[in-house]
């Protein structure tokens, strides 16, 4: 998307192949600082995406297809290089746990260097990345032509965590009807959720939303009920980390909290993902592996004071539980927003969607 | 509660009066620094009130209580010191809108000085404030006693904000029942809602908590579902600061989400309250005012590193919206315990506590 940085209108992905370098943007300082960071190797690559310099499905996706990419650029003996590469492969898959579309990217990487020598696997994992990555474009475009029939003029939108083109590589995925919109001169105002522990809503999407003029106000996650209580809620839309075949939605922590306040009141309730998000092999909800993330994300808070900034925001003697995602069970969501069209969240509509990819 | 301090344990209650002045814990500097702040005259205490140096619904009406016979002794002159009393409690009145102790205990003073000449009127005021504080003392003990009845040995709790003892004057509300089942021996785990955007759950909460040597955990407020969805918590208790007459009730934002969850998953959710918040003249929750606070509260956090930091978490350009409470329908609601036993959030039940104040 087209950024504002020093005066100057620049259109940046969420990262991209330097030679045999991953830049990226990193979201760990945003919005305080816009800074491209370099990734050497596939080991500083999948570093990046396990400390959350770069997060989001499709962000995570486009960057571990570029990590599995510069993991067969470093080979340099004709013989073993294949157990390097499963090695480094096994490392990026390592990272994060729920997001399926790192294990999307890397089997995408898998099948396109197999059976190949050295030379065309370098050649294969390069073009298939940026492939990927060009996939991901195209598919958060339409995920937003689609979810922007959604939206009318005036339309007060929740949306919970960052699922903006920081995200999503580009464009986005629940926030890219969003934008999509505004391009059809359609009034749009969100609700943002902060989204504790890491507060994705208040420091990314504000951020994406402030950068594309839309109006928008940040809210305590405990504000959210109160808001669809007072009807000034007409929809929500969130991203998601992997989908089930019957569903059911993983998700930021929070997702199912306001998916259940939605349903009690009336409002739908969107998910926005592109087809490499669901696990085709995942019956339900309760297969999908949680990851719990570092207590310190809880007790701690970082932010800006002149200067980055880590707080503490609990007494010494306390402890936290940080589990960094939960499952939205497919009853309480209307629709999934795909770059095919919206689909329910059933398994008959959704094993059509793998017949298509 | 006994507190320890600097090694030591000494009983203290959120307020006191000491002559004129009003002595007080700065709750914004728990858990990282435990501090007496002295308030000379009515001005400062309601001052105090309005920026949280004590919040929580009791404690509001304890120091209010304090505040107005300050005020009746700052009176100089024998002639038209009622007008200087009556601008006083408008103050103090203004400070915090939902909270109903603040109004009941202005009530109190008011009546307890009722026809009476200023040397009266003084020692009355301060004889009835004094006698809140301590009402307010053995409501939140006998809370605790009814309350320990639903808590046996390895209960897991959930407690949204901080209905503490910092937050009753003593003992608390939510946390009496906690409190009273240590003292006979159960083991109780609470899970702690940290509770933004003022963080008292992470910050007063768990300081309490840990003091009292009670096993706890903080969690992000997206996470109560989680863990509720888990089948890991057993009920939830948390306090009021505002209950109508049928049975709705005003508390911290995110308490509405908290019980709507609750109740979807099959959860007791309880309120514990003193009958001084139960305001006898609010048919029902809309007629509830909810008192919006500075969007800054959002915007910054404030916490410790290696000093009282203030830092900002949100885009420079983004606003926010503060409602600091929310209003949760009595359907949602299994119990109201207080002083008088648990209580059906009904109509019939709660005007019999009328009678019996």
């Amino acid at each position: 998307m087209l950024v504002k940085v020093g005066g100057k209108k620049r259109w940046f992905t969420a990262s991209w192949l330097d030679g045999s370098t991953v830049k990226m943007i990193d979201q760990r300082l945003l919005p305080f600082r816009f800074k491209i960071v370099s990734m050497k190797n596939h080991r500083d690559t999948a570093n990046a995406i396990k400390n959350m310099t770069i997060r989001g499905a499709g962000s995570i996706g486009a960057a571990a297809g570029f990590a599995c990419a510069q993991a067969v650029l470093e080979c340099r003996k004709k013989e073993g290089w294949l157990g390097y590469v499963k090695e480094g492969f096994e490392r990026i898959a390592n990272t994060r746990p729920t997001a399926h579309d790192l294990f999307f990217a890397i089997e995408r990487i898998k099948t396109a260097i197999k059976g190949k020598n050295l030379r065309e696997a370098k050649i294969s994992a390069v073009k298939e990345a940026i492939k990927i990555g060009k996939e991901y474009q195209r598919n958060g475009k339409l995920i937003g032509m689609h979810g922007a029939r959604l939206l009318k003029s005036s339309s007060m939108v929740l949306t919970h965590c960052n699922a903006g083109w920081l995200a999503l590589h580009d464009w986005g995925s629940a926030l890219a009807p969003i934008y999509f919109a505004k391009r059809l001169h359609r009034k749009i105002f969100v609700f943002v959720d902060e989204t504790r522990p890491r507060m994705q809503g208040a420091k990314l999407t504000a951020w994406e939303l402030a950068n594309e003029g839309i109006e928008h106000t940040i809210i305590a996650d405990n504000a959210a009920g109160f808001f669809m209580q007072k009807g000034e809620i007409d929809l929500c839309i969130v991203g998601a980390d992997r989908i089930a075949i019957n569903g059911d939605v993983a998700n930021k922590i929070g997702t199912y909290e306001k998916a259940v306040l939605a349903k009690e009141n009336g409002i739908p309730f969107y998910i926005a993902a592109p087809t490499s998000t669901f696990d085709f092999r995942c019956k339900n909800g309760k297969q999908i592996r949680i990851e719990e993330r570092p207590a310190d994300e809880v007790l701690y808070i970082s932010g800006w004071q002149k200067r980055p900034c880590n707080i503490r925001v609990a007494p010494l003697a306390s402890a936290a539980k940080n589990p960094a995602f939960d499952v939205t069970p497919a009853r309480y969501i209307k629709g999934i927003i795909t770059e095919h069209g919206i689909v329910k969240p059933k398994k008959s509509a959704i094993k059509k969607l793998k017949n298509i990819r």
